[in-house]
């Protein structure tokens, strides 16, 4: 009945390292592309007289700038930016490394106490008669694991808005010659920070794998346990960055459209607005570093969980090595169907319109879904024993190879119709959003009702999906099943990151261009970039939300076959108290981000007024504002606001956990889990669809959006009302939530055995 | 082991009775109180000479008006509003007849066709051995119960809002006496509605028992079986109550205010806005007839809960009558405990300044609490034998008398816990509405911002206080613990009912002093009683809410005995699934409503700025507006509205049954109330604290809230925004989910035995 897998286990040790080599270098080559544009203003022996050469094709600046001074400027700002975005991030890191610190402390000490630090190995957990490593080796190695996850974490973070703020004025600059040169520069770039993080988190893991292997032996168990704080380290570090980083671009986003676009009347990435460049900070900090740390810790999280339901489950005869890394097999695969995919939006076609840019993202996701099927189909019968057994809450299940392809597929799938329905919901050309744009012509209020209710609504079929890709995956191949479909659909995470990071890039390219001065033409193109990027940011919101879901809860499964509870009754009140508790966090969560976001923006209203008052000459242009003390507003406030949401997630499971045990810990992972998924996603949905309502209105493109506009109508402020309110709503506490579902699930997985030992003092003590 | 109760079986027979007749009887002498007031001009033969006479506390109506006119207006007016209300009603009560007579027949075959409509008599299905009456007496008895239900429901709503369409003009023209005089009348009808509710459902609950059992004899499983009905017969109206009600008031309410307040600039109520008699229409047929209903449903079900669980539970020597009706006996004391409550407010104490008015319905609260606990000790030493057996999911626990008082006095003391979170989140004398309304100073974004996030921080101690009673009373004695604190939370119901409905009465009253525009220091006053309505409004909806949450788990967990599942397992699929999609329809009913208030609220306002762009003189006040019109809007558009959620609330339970079974059910109930119970308190809350906010800038009673104002102002025109979007959040989507969560258990409960016979037919298939 065992049979082995066709792939060898050497195959597979060569088949890994090189599918990450070639994602880093592919990444490389695409950096180098991207750094041919260059910064430097190009000094020409004969003084201007070449420009008749490129004339055919470069937008000329005619506002009494010449080529000069164009590039000198844009490569200002883009100093500005990204100096400020580091300074931001190693201030965070300053903050969050303390309390990394701390945490691998508090880690190693609980799981060490497991087995009072004893040094002697233990019986097995699950394999019954055999010999384990000491719960002591865990503590070690699940520490360094954390470790190795957090540092992962955060340089993948780091590179991003690296290459970010490098690629935001090359996306300008190119923007001269035309959309579509724009359009590759933005979305190498955003190819670079994809293929980066893959590789490396693939490659991270590879290789802790095999190293910790070399202690552990064929205690499989033991290995996984330790290897998932990987993952635990990587949410970590996301949580922190999503929530640092959402605080501080919105709080500087809300602040300066409230005194800039509301107040003053003056455009979006004016440099007149003092806070123009947190802003534009705040999208690097946030979108990017925020974002990929954030999808790094899904692409952990579902590996481990898969891989810890792997240990306990019999692959091939005796723990075959390749497919018990099947998980890492299926992201190797990934990391080749995206590079495939990427030749297609920048070599093999060229984009030559406007029209042409959202079709050409799109086509993105769909060429990567197909390969990637073809892909997972070919590894699920190279690197799978036809037949095998998967460990199932204390049985054993037979699943066939063919249905594991199957649990993946649907993973992907599903991925792909939640892109798809919340670009319905999110893009401006169709109905929803142009009802709530609509909904503008009697004010904000009944914006606001409209847009709501679009979020609300936004929820159904994403819901559905999820259920249907748990309800199959749960059936072929238990807690198993729903890992792989979560890493299904995060296997195409390369081109995912790579159309999202798009966006705040160009995002970025437009602000340039407006605070360079360039011409209402390059203007135009940028913003056709980023209003593509509005609805693809919102499109990776919904995956990460979507694979989140299916994370945590495989990770919840791994937790409760780890912490040996074999029922998760809802009809115990110490569950039912979890489950209902658990569904209030996300509340909770949400108030203290949102309210941060408020107190944030308020500050940064009053500086920005303060400036506007009494700097003389700000309003005029003549004199310029003092950037730096937004830079410093946002900067305090996310670092000293971050800190209450940061903790309420990472001390609930440590306090459920050690007062009132297993049980109502896994009723509080279950209540997170269903009731955060739909806020996260509601919020996202809303957020974007009051963006893309106020674009609409502003580009009036239809007979109808020119009924409602132009810039500055009242339809179009209370437009403006609804962006501001969605900002912190799709931007800091919406994406969050992923995290918290996830991270409240990893966490309690690492720390199951220490709660399955000494856990519930206070129900032992009633 | 199993003693007797102390109080005999023919002690009951009379108590229950004698306490609502008491409570029948309060209710008519208050009315005949309130009737005192003359809404008829008295004609003296002196022809005003006699005015010298009351002068001394009288305001005497200075513009022009004399005493006789304003009479005669403010009666008008009273007609006016009562005549919309009624016809409103009655159009309402027509479809939702339709629907109730097809529900009817559905209740009937289902339940008959459990056993192909055979007439034997079928073993019983809890009592090993013993022999029950067939399925078809169960369906026809649970149809009888289900229309009882209903019309009780029905008609609880209806006369709610004859006396308040009575009180309304009674209670303006005795704040011409003093803010004590128009207190007392206000209070005085909401207590009329509350003990008439209170003692009508008991009545009939009672009734029916007794009339059943004639057939019935000893089964009381099947007795209590086929009580069910009733429960869901209440909550089927209430929805379709609180729904259509909520619609209608909402649409008039935010169609008026953002022609008249936001472009017209004139104020509330005024009589020149076409939609003012439909804004006061709305406040009673939402907030008094929906909530009404919406209570009663809650009273209804709880008892129900309750009473299917002690069914199968050993009181006393096989089923001894007064443990088994002891959830009747707790509402008997609690007509009575109210009553005595009452009289502190009417009698014992006078209100004599604006202040005094929100202490003394805080006091009703305390005080009926205080008195309900003494008054269950009695009762549970008196009508429960010492030690007894409940049924706990198949196995059978002893439980001691003094174990369901402290299960019904935590349900009660968590309802204040509730009460007064509430409270302070909303009242604008305590910082969370000031931080609120301070931040309108950056406009109406940043008002949303935190306003939303206020509501998502107000659901913490609620749900802590929920958990902490569900955890109690469900550790001491299973789900007939929870059923009882549910009960427990409701015992003061006509004292909560009275409070809540004192606020639309007092807003009512406002409307008329304004409408039949009488002075200026009758209008403070009027809004002085409005403003602490305001609170006790949110307050009331919290123990609705809140009570909902337990009644429905009660509810679910005799759905689940009676489904015959042992455990709902959250780690299996089909539970699963069904816990995730569960918790996604309370967000599908919300966008539903709140797009049903958005639109009717459109075409409100199109008709109102028709009105006033086309009736020549109706700005100058020289012409009357065409109210019928508005009035007319409001009606067609809530019935229609309201077909879609209720479908969606009413098919959900039969889809998921059939298709998929009861497990899933049970993951869909589960994760309904988990999530839908978060999103009722925190719409509600934040829409009382928007509503509030802008009341604190209004009344500019501290020197913060001056700088704030006056009306007019833009901090003020932000709030107005807030204002608005909270109206369909606080009155339409928030409390129709108490029902949402409610009236799916009990409908699954109701229809457990054909789901357990017949349903999953999906699963089966596959």
């Amino acid at each position: 009945m065992a049979a082995a897998a066709i792939l060898p286990e050497l195959a597979t040790q060569v088949l890994i390292p090189v599918a990450a080599a070639v994602g880093i270098a592919f990444a490389v080559v695409q950096w180098v592309l991207v750094s041919k544009v260059r910064l430097t203003p190009e000094r020409r022996a004969d003084g201007g007289a070449a420009k008749s050469g490129p004339s055919d094709y470069l937008i000329e600046e005619e506002e009494g700038l010449n080529d000069h001074n164009v590039v000198v400027k844009c490569a200002e700002i883009q100093n500005a930016i990204s100096e400020g975005a580091t300074s931001f991030l190693f201030t965070e890191y300053k903050y969050v490394g303390l309390f990394m610190g701390i945490f691998a402390i508090l880690i190693f000490l609980f799981l060490g106490s497991v087995e009072g630090f004893s040094t002697k190995s233990q019986p097995c957990h699950y394999s019954k008669g055999k010999t384990c490593k000491p719960a002591l080796a865990n503590a070690i190695f699940s520490t360094i694991a954390f470790v190795l996850g957090a540092v992962t974490s955060l340089v993948s973070g780091f590179l991003g808005m690296k290459i970010a703020t490098y690629a935001n004025a090359r996306t300008t600059l190119e923007a001269r010659k035309g959309v579509g040169k724009a359009f590759i520069t933005a979305f190498r770039s955003g190819a670079v920070m994809g293929f980066l993080l893959a590789a490396s988190g693939l490659l991270v893991l590879y290789i802790a794998i095999n190293l910790f292997g070399i202690y552990y032996g064929d205690d499989w168990e033991g290995l996984f346990e330790a290897i998932t704080g990987y993952g635990l380290g990587g949410s970590s570090m996301a949580l922190f960055g999503r929530v640092g980083g959402g605080i501080y671009t919105k709080a500087a986003d809300v602040g300066a459209d409230l005194v800039g676009k509301v107040e003053r009347n003056i455009p979006e990435d004016d440099p007149r607005n003092p806070a123009v460049i947190a802003d534009n900070v705040g999208d690097n900090v946030g979108d990017i570093a925020g974002m990929g740390s954030d999808l790094f810790g899904s692409y952990a999280e579902s590996s481990c969980a898969a891989l810890v339901v792997a240990s306990i489950s019999s692959f091939g005869i005796n723990h075959e090595f390749t497919p018990m890394v099947y998980p890492l097999l299926v992201s190797s695969v990934g990391i080749i169907a995206c590079l495939v995919t990427t030749l297609f939006a920048t070599d093999f076609f060229e984009i030559k319109a406007v029209s042409e840019i959202e079709p050409a993202l799109k086509k993105q996701l769909i060429i990567s879904t197909v390969v990637m099927t073809i892909g997972i189909a070919l590894i699920s019968w190279l690197g799978l024993p036809y037949t095998f057994t998967i460990f199932n809450f204390g049985e054993q299940k037979t699943v066939q190879s063919w249905q594991l392809f199957l649990c993946v597929a649907v993973g992907l799938w599903a991925g792909l119709v939640i892109g798809f329905v919340t670009e319905y919901y999110t893009s401006n050309a169709y109905s929803p959003v142009q009802d709530v744009a609509d909904s503008c012509r009697t004010g904000a209020a009944t914006n606001v009702i409209f847009g709501l209710a679009l979020g609300y609504k936004s929820v159904i079929i994403p819901i559905f999906a999820i259920a249907f890709s748990i309800f199959l995956s749960f059936s072929l191949a238990a807690m198993y099943g729903v890992a792989v479909a979560a890493l299904g659909m995060l296997s195409t995470i390369a081109t995912g990151l790579a159309i999202d990071a798009y966006g705040p890039i160009s995002d970025n390219a437009g602000g340039i261009a407006e605070m360079a001065g360039m011409s209402h033409r390059i203007r135009e193109r940028t913003d056709a970039l980023d209003s593509a990027g509005n609805t693809t940011a919102a499109i990776g919101k919904g995956f990460a939300i979507g694979s989140a879901a299916l994370v945590s809860l495989a990770l919840f499964g791994a937790f409760v076959s780890r912490a040996a509870i074999s029922t998760v009754d809802v009809l115990t009140p110490k569950v039912f108290i979890g489950l209902i508790v658990g569904a209030m966090l996300p509340y909770w969560f949400s108030a203290m981000t949102m309210k941060s976001v408020g107190s944030a923006a308020l500050k940064m209203v009053e500086e920005v007024r303060r400036q506007f008052n009494t700097i003389p000459g700000l309003m005029e242009g003549t004199t310029k504002p003092d950037y730096a003390t937004c830079v410093k507003i946002s900067t305090d406030a996310s670092i000293k606001e971050m800190i209450p949401p940061g903790a309420l997630v990472m001390l609930t499971p440590l306090i459920v956990g050690i007062l009132f045990g297993v049980e109502t810990l896994s009723g509080v992972l279950a209540g997170a889990l269903v009731s955060g998924v739909q806020i996260a996603i509601s919020a996202s949905n809303t957020g974007g669809a009051w963006d893309n309502a106020k674009k609409y209105i502003e580009a009036g493109a239809s007979e109808h959006a020119r009924t409602l506009g132009p810039k500055g109508s009242d339809p179009h402020k209370a437009a403006v009302i609804g962006d501001t309110i969605g900002d912190p709503l799709k931007d800091t506490s919406g994406p969050s939530l992923n995290i918290l579902i996830k991270l409240m699930a990893v966490e309690s997985l690492v720390f199951a055995p220490f709660f399955a030992a000494h856990g519930g003092i206070l129900f032992k003590w009633l």
